[in-house]
């Protein structure tokens, strides 16, 4: 497989867990500053332009959440996922799509307003209120959401990866993760992960 | 099991898709004009204060692609998923993942610019702009996604419905749905499916 990442992109999830799951894989850099994603060899693999997009012996998976749950279905050794368990399941995917559908989303109205307005204005109100935004939603993983110790609770899951990857951005965001104790201690507790420490290191390299 | 819903709300893609199920449910509508979801009752059933959220008897699950994935993993009978092939299932997935980390938000700034700027002009920019974004985003299902006579091909699946009820959007987004025949006619054909016909009886009623 190989999984088409950016650096400081939410491709870092499924990198991580790539790596957790044990995957033969390889990570291959695009450069998304220099516009590669709207190229035409970047199109070919994934119409959309963006990342991550992983490229299996049977087509390219987009969407963080659905190469989250392929990763854990396909390595059920390394048990990321509830799969036998369809609540469980749809609780895990359910914070997922929290994440794609309103943490995301939230983010990128900081630096690609442009995708919704025009105006310069209305790109700095977005950015303005970013920080807010971003803070709410956290406030919500804070106190409804994470189980702890890992998201889901006792077992480590493909939800890990990936609120770590958006907890990345909350330094830039403007939004001190020390607001939320829970949040903050399993940033600090993922970011020992031999799996993490590897996968980091790579993408800075 | 018991669906909250609103008119009008990507909750219809669940409601659809219980019904196609066979399940045995009963949808509750919630005053979303007047604000019940953001009524303790409601915040107790789901703190984030939006619809759908499927209660079970085991909790409760929020957001669409979760919610539809556990629909199908739960009534195997009703073949509403591939759950034996995690490829086809990621690529279901991605594109119900699609739809609500891209294409709902993108609808959600005509009318909901508020979750992400302060100032009457950045909405007015937001409401402007909509209508090109949604379009663009049904061009990429247009030409890409869609596989066809159903959205992931042969089979009849939890994409379908999600893709009619954002369809259902796109003339009061000012999009002209005949500029995406493919789409047009599954729209069209959707709409005399039995199930989806009781559900939007129901949910007019």
């Amino acid at each position: 497989m190989k999984l088409f990442y950016a650096r400081g992109a939410c491709a870092l999830a499924s990198h991580i867990a790539l790596e957790e799951a044990g995957a033969t894989y390889e990570a291959v850099r695009v450069d998304v500053r220099g516009g590669e994603q709207r190229g035409p060899g970047y199109l070919a693999i994934n119409p959309k332009g963006r990342v991550p997009a992983l490229a299996t012996a049977q087509g390219v998976i987009t969407e963080t959440p659905a190469i989250l749950a392929y990763i854990a279905q396909t390595h059920p050794q390394a048990g990321l996922a509830p799969l036998d368990d369809p609540f469980a399941f749809a609780e895990l995917q359910a914070f997922n799509a929290y994440l794609c559908s309103t943490v995301h989303p939230a983010h990128a109205h900081r630096h690609r307003g442009h995708r919704w307005a025009d105006e310069e204005g209305s790109l700095a109100d977005m950015r303005r209120k970013a920080p807010q935004v971003m803070g709410e939603c956290f406030e919500l993983i804070e106190a409804q959401m994470f189980k702890g110790p890992w998201v889901m609770g006792e077992a480590y899951s493909i939800a890990d990866p990936y609120l770590f990857t958006i907890c990345g951005w909350l330094e830039a965001d403007e939004v001190d993760i020390a607001r939320f104790p829970k949040v903050a201690e399993h940033a600090a507790r993922m970011a020992e992960r031999p799996a993490v420490r590897k996968v980091l290191a790579e993408e800075a390299a």
